[in-house]
């Protein structure tokens, strides 16, 4: 297995992204993900009972439709809170894709990333399709990476590249957030594009199991978005032989949970104010939910955040957040454990003494960096 | 109905406290309150699963006991996190307060507030229980007030007379919080004292009913501590024919409700770093549960509080954390209303457009000042 700090697109797969002119700075805006053969398709959506209107046109696209070919994805505006305009803004959006690339309305997936509540300009998109679509190429995935970007200070991708039976497979992935902490900017969005063939069933797993432990371990400021999107792609132009619950999905699971929790990591490194990266462990716990729902409440937690920020050990308010995680747990098991907190990359660890389950979440310190961002943001 | 923005003591109450040396500043910091009579009691506690010592002697005395006569509370160290060295500590306080006052053990209830984890210094206790108990007076309610303070700014106090029967009753409140936001010294105390002659179920039910609405509607940063105690007693030194279910308990719990909202928001103004005093009514819900559950949603989103601190009106985030409260929504059904937002006082107001249920909920805003409070404090 090889892994790349680069997106190198698997077989099959090209992209591209052009300035449109949604972005006032002039930077590239709409971005697009391109399969030369049909694939399939495994997404999962943010659990916010808002849902953005390109949320809601996938999950339609999703239910009527087996094979995709295409991604298109625009910054700056999150089409949310739109009402039914917003939806069929949307729709047109991939009806006008889908003409250009001859391919099927429904084939097209869409995603949006930006400010909530304000219309789509349709006229910029439409005119900038053409363009997105006649260049796309391989090497377009350089510019695809930046175009999905808001206020990220850098573009999220890696590869890994692993043997599937005697074929050669390539699971690249690239991610946009600032770790949900800016403002209206508040999405994490990640595309991964596999060529591995794999059965839609140990697809849909491979990715429910990758999420749980990456894109669902990480948190910023606890606020959940209405946009949050993993959309995964697997066009099986590596020509393995089928992947399905067999050896082979073990590797393919390992590696897209590699691909998965590395962009995960640097939506966190990425954080807004941020000026430390906290990996918290809490082990021994009954299950995995409790385990995960402890670390939680401690990263959500603001006190624990500023003690960070400020350097300062404080095993109360660890104490007290493993409390209130509504995880029933007795006082005389606890046992915590943190790095120096001088460092960049602090570690916590708790054991809760009750069983053998663990899990590991990501966050960032609470800064008045924070502050400032997000109350001066328009 | 009078209210009067002082502490004045129900008929039968006494009160004193000292600077035992708890606190380094030489600010009183131990208090205690007294009922001449055997009174009810009913009280509300915490639901973090890590409980605080006296938290658990409290619920001891509760089971084992009908009727009280004392509550001792400490500022500076909140016995919690100390293990069985720690109940021990708590109970020993109880004794050793009961002896001096010639109660019983059990008739006496104890409270902590300060920092987590470090040994109640006994000595320093004991040394000054005499003295607190010998100059306990009906205007020893003024030191009192002080002596359950931490890092507040200012003295929490109310006062309500009001007439049950041809009787006059007094209900007098103190509290202590800025906010739940201060670090180790996180907790949140009331104490509520009356001369109601009130039944042990109509109290219970009074105190749960105002509770909902008060102490369990504020929020500064969804940070639970692990000390916080609502201690109401009842010594029915008024003469008033006793309360039950009938039509002067109606009175009673307005009256409660009034005197724990205005200290619930006393606490929520005293907000260590806050700029702004927020006031969120979520109407048109399917019941008060669901209501109060986005009302605390938005309350707790540290992009709607930093949005607010920013003067930065962005109903896109109002939105994002109703959605993310867990309460199904329809975003067609959903209106906002924001006052100015240069203003001091705050509202908020959405409509769920689902029913007819309501609740209010108070919090604060997010600034840098409240990071470098948190951050610096040891």
């Amino acid at each position: 297995m090889r892994v790349y700090a680069k997106a190198i697109l698997p077989a099959g797969f090209s992209a591209n992204a052009v300035a449109s002119g949604l972005k006032k700075s002039g930077k590239l805006d709409l971005a697009l993900f391109y399969s030369q053969v049909p694939a399939k398709a495994s997404c999962k959506f943010t659990t916010n009972t808002i849902l953005a209107a390109p949320l809601i046109v996938c999950k339609e696209h999703l239910q009527r439709n087996k094979r995709f070919r295409a991604v298109i994805v625009n910054s700056g505006n999150a089409n949310c809170f739109t009402g039914k305009t917003g939806i069929a803004d949307a729709q047109e959006t991939a009806r006008i894709l889908a003409k250009a690339l001859k391919i099927k309305k429904e084939a097209a997936l869409v995603s949006s990333t930006g400010v909530i509540g304000k219309r789509l300009p349709m006229g910029i998109i439409k005119k900038a399709i053409p363009d997105l679509v006649s260049k796309l190429s391989p090497a377009g995935i350089n510019k695809a990476k930046l175009g999905i970007l808001t206020t990220d200070n850098f573009a999220k991708e890696i590869s890994l590249i692993f043997k599937s039976g005697n074929k050669t497979v390539n699971i690249c992935g690239v991610a946009k957030g600032a770790g949900m902490i800016a403002p209206n900017m508040a999405t994490m969005l990640a595309f991964v594009m596999t060529d591995a063939d794999i059965s839609q069933k140990a697809l849909d797993k491979a990715l429910g199991m990758s999420v749980a432990k990456s894109f669902n371990c990480i948190t910023v400021d606890g606020c959940m978005s209405t946009n949050d999107s993993v959309i995964l792609l697997a066009n099986g132009a590596a020509g393995n032989s089928l992947i399905d619950t067999g050896k082979n999905f073990k590797a393919f699971v390992s590696a897209l949970e590699i691909v998965c929790l590395e962009l995960a990591k640097m939506i966190v490194r990425d954080a807004e104010g941020a000026t430390k990266f906290i990996q918290i462990k809490v082990e021994k716990a009954k299950n995995f939910q409790d385990a995960r729902k402890v670390a939680l409440s401690i990263a959500n937690s603001n006190l624990f955040k500023t003690a960070v920020y400020g350097e300062n050990p404080n095993f109360g308010r660890i104490a007290a957040s493993v409390g209130a995680s509504g995880v029933k747990v007795k006082e005389k098991d606890l046992k915590f454990k943190v790095s120096p907190l001088k460092k960049k990359d602090i570690f916590v660890g708790v054991s809760l003494g009750q069983g053998s389950s663990s899990a590991t979440v990501f966050t960032s310190d609470l800064s008045p960096e924070y502050i400032k961002i997000n109350a001066e943001y328009n």
